[in-house]
């Protein structure tokens, strides 16, 4: 008879590895199933996010980050030094061995659960009626498990143009674009979203001339219109050509270049790289997932269905992360996933997803959490704005990191805060403030009179909310 | 006769010119009286912080961090360079411009303010009966000026001690220790205080052979002892060599150097050094500030007595900042103005004490709010305690910054939290999460379940609270 457990997870990205944890922290019996191949060719958990995603993309940014501030930026602080050079096979080295450390650590805290383990299995499942997981190991021998229950966390993969496809040698992916060898003179990239971004960054700092090709009439449409026109000019200083309504009907591989051919406003063009990153989005990662009969239904884009819980419909089988309906973020997952062990652990459990933030991790970097000022005037719902620049920040000024804004949104009537948004150094961890605010149901006026530390980048999110009642002290009002 | 002001504001810090500004901004003819000279010999609004505080230490950790990084850590990068320099009058000329900036811009924002302006006046202003503030001019003139209401904001100085006067040449205050033209081969330090420890930092990242000489037996008594001990750990790496329970008796200059005699447990010891920095404490500015009469008190210590509201208990006189009680913090000295100010017109204003946010800006960053576990032992609370450290967070491996933790102490019966504790990178910004979850009246699981991104640092605050409660995911509890 096949191995029966309380919980089988799918995936064991950020999603499923939390989920699996917290199950087997709950005293359940728990396995984690995951299909990925690591770059030694060995199962790695941790999924898109710690393998080819936000880990890695994070330690090339910061490495290219201080070879830019080398090379751009020292000099203001008298510092010099000659023949400043990086080494791209060391820094792609050194990103191997980070990803290496947190994906191996994974097994060692499945190991770690006081009076339980979460059991890992490496290999493709798909959920069969009566949740029976069938697993195509990669030995191409098939298994079968059971469960009691289910967590789906596939996870999603990027979308492929039909006359681009991944080759991952000139056309690549997000795990083609975290492993160049060396840098290239042309990057092409297709798609400004936060991997095109993130990673026309990183090789940008590293002196390749980026071309990024957006379809959309408007820059960075997810996040405020302000804090997106703030970054714009950011990233046109740093030399990012970012074409907007241009539309990519062809990608020819030509030798070694890529002769892409787009649409704008004035006609057709070319553009010819070496190397082009198509970052147009991605898919829920659900082919394969499921057999006949589960009783468990995607959408129209291949999303697992699931209501406010995380749950299917089908008994015992639920679905969390990027293959369901909200952001595809990491955390957001994680927060699923967490909460799904719980309520599968008779505890209550609940992801409020009008508070998960946003990051993107360029410079500055981009951050925020509730509604931009176009979602509220959509809606409908009575605002008022207070805005600050980090250029009037004694910190930002010290550090050197004068660009960007934050922007507080409140309610006009009663003042409860709607939404943070962000553009400046070190927005990623300042968003907090924002989320905790808002989860307690704070006001603009509570973020106004709570004590900021001086001197700090925060002190912008403190007079940017006194700016909504036209009381901030650093600024005319 | 002389000129009637509704308010008049004596020191133009931190304290006062914010004070100044919210009165202005609240329609009352204010003045601001500030006796301050720049390196330039002209008067500069701003105060310690903004013209030998907070801002210039800021630039010089800022510039001598980079240069720090630049010769340690960037070869992890695979990044390198020859010829690595710093020109220590380039790093100072950059200091000294932030700070003609900010303390130049405060009079930019006095005159900003809609439909009213603060008028500065440059002198040295003692309080007489009545209410009348005596001007001493830098030409030597005395005028006098009339308030109805008077906020006393006369800061702070440098304690010296009899043995070793500042000559700022060799024996160094914290203004003297900002302006060193030339990296010295060797800086002595007594005590290790914020001052100490930040301009300690600063010239040992430049070269300099750093001895810190601290009469406590205990490092960092006002940090909890678990986040003194992980700093404790990284200073010593970075070569401050920090010796405690070392009593100085002595320090002579000798040519160019100084002599400092101190004694230890194993006896008398003597440190010859290049320079000498001494900051053993700050105390209240209040020598001649106040006339005979006043109705104004001071203590012991020489601070003016107030209330919880910053009343001196004379009417219509004010007191706020380093020159009365709690923290000498330069963010506690401005909402001690803004709610002056606003008590003045009349309307509610209050500090809270419990959540003025502490911060320590070396490497890694020291950051608090609320009680330490010692605190809360003492005072018989029953707590419960969550570190997370940051070598296991993923943000901070690809940041090259695993230093330090973060420690959520919470109430053992409520979950309230009662003190949020943090050494790491970029911790000076991730502890206002915490000062808003504690306005908030906020538990450890209200942190535990709120969601924070990834890859951040915040998510060992997210973690540390999971831990209170013995369920961190990514690590064993």
């Amino acid at each position: 008879m096949s191995e029966q457990f309380d919980v089988v997870v799918i995936g064991g990205g950020p999603g499923g590895y939390v989920a699996a944890i917290r199950a087997a922290q709950l005293g359940l019996k728990t396995a984690c199933v995951d299909a990925f191949i690591g770059k030694d060719g060995k199962p790695a958990l941790g999924g898109t996010c710690l393998n080819i995603g936000c880990i890695p993309s994070k330690a090339l940014l910061d490495s290219s980050r201080q070879f830019h501030n080398l090379t751009h930026t020292f000099k203001d602080h008298g510092i010099s030094a000659d023949n400043a050079k990086i080494d791209v096979a060391a820094m792609i080295a050194r990103k191997d061995k980070i990803v290496k450390q947190f994906t191996g650590g994974i097994n060692v805290l499945f190991k770690g659960i006081k009076g339980n383990a979460v059991t890992p299995i490496a290999g493709f499942a798909t959920l069969k009626p009566g949740k029976v997981i069938s697993i195509k190991g990669h030995d191409g021998n098939v298994a079968e498990i059971t469960a009691k229950h289910v967590i789906l966390a596939a996870g999603s993969a990027p979308i492929e143009l039909p006359f681009a496809k991944f080759d991952n040698k000139l056309i690549l992916d997000n795990a083609g674009a975290l492993d160049i060898g060396s840098t290239p003179k042309r990057l092409g990239v297709i798609g400004s979203g936060v991997i095109g971004l993130e990673l026309g960054s990183v090789w940008r700092r590293l002196g390749a001339e980026v071309t990024i090709l957006e379809a959309l009439p408007d820059f960075l449409a997810a996040a405020d219109a302000d804090i997106a026109k703030a970054a714009a000019r950011e990233f046109k200083k740093q030399g990012l050509d970012i074409k907007l309504g241009a539309k990519v009907s062809k990608a020819e591989i030509k030798g070694q270049e890529v002769h892409v051919t787009y649409a704008d406003a004035t006609g057709e063009q070319t553009l010819v790289v070496d190397k082009l990153l198509v970052s147009v989005g991605r898919k829920a990662a659900t082919a394969g997932l499921l057999a006949e009969g589960t009783g468990v239904t995607l959408d129209e884009r291949g999303r697992v269905v699931v209501d406010e819980h995380c749950a299917t419909g089908a008994e015992g089988i639920w679905a969390i992360g990027d293959c369901v309906r909200g952001p595809m973020l990491a955390h957001k997952a994680s927060e699923e996933g967490i909460a799904v062990a719980e309520l599968i652990a008779g505890l209550p459990g609940h992801v409020n997803l009008d508070t998960v933030p946003w990051v993107i991790y360029t410079e500055p970097e981009i951050a925020w959490v509730g509604k931009t000022e176009k979602e509220c005037k959509d809606a409908g719902i009575p605002y008022k704005v207070g805005t600050f620049p980090f250029a009037a920040v004694g910190r930002a000024v010290a550090m050197n990191e004068t660009a960007g804004l934050v922007k507080v949104i409140a309610h006009a009537e009663t003042d409860r805060i709607l939404g943070l948004h962000m553009c400046g150094a070190n927005v990623s961890e300042m968003v907090h403030e924002g989320v905790v605010a808002m989860e307690f149901n704070g006001s603009a006026e509570d973020l106004a009179r709570i004590c900021h530390a001086h001197p700090t980048l925060s002190e912008a999110v403190h007079e940017a909310a006194l700016a909504v009642d036209k009381r901030a002290i650093h600024k005319a009002n």
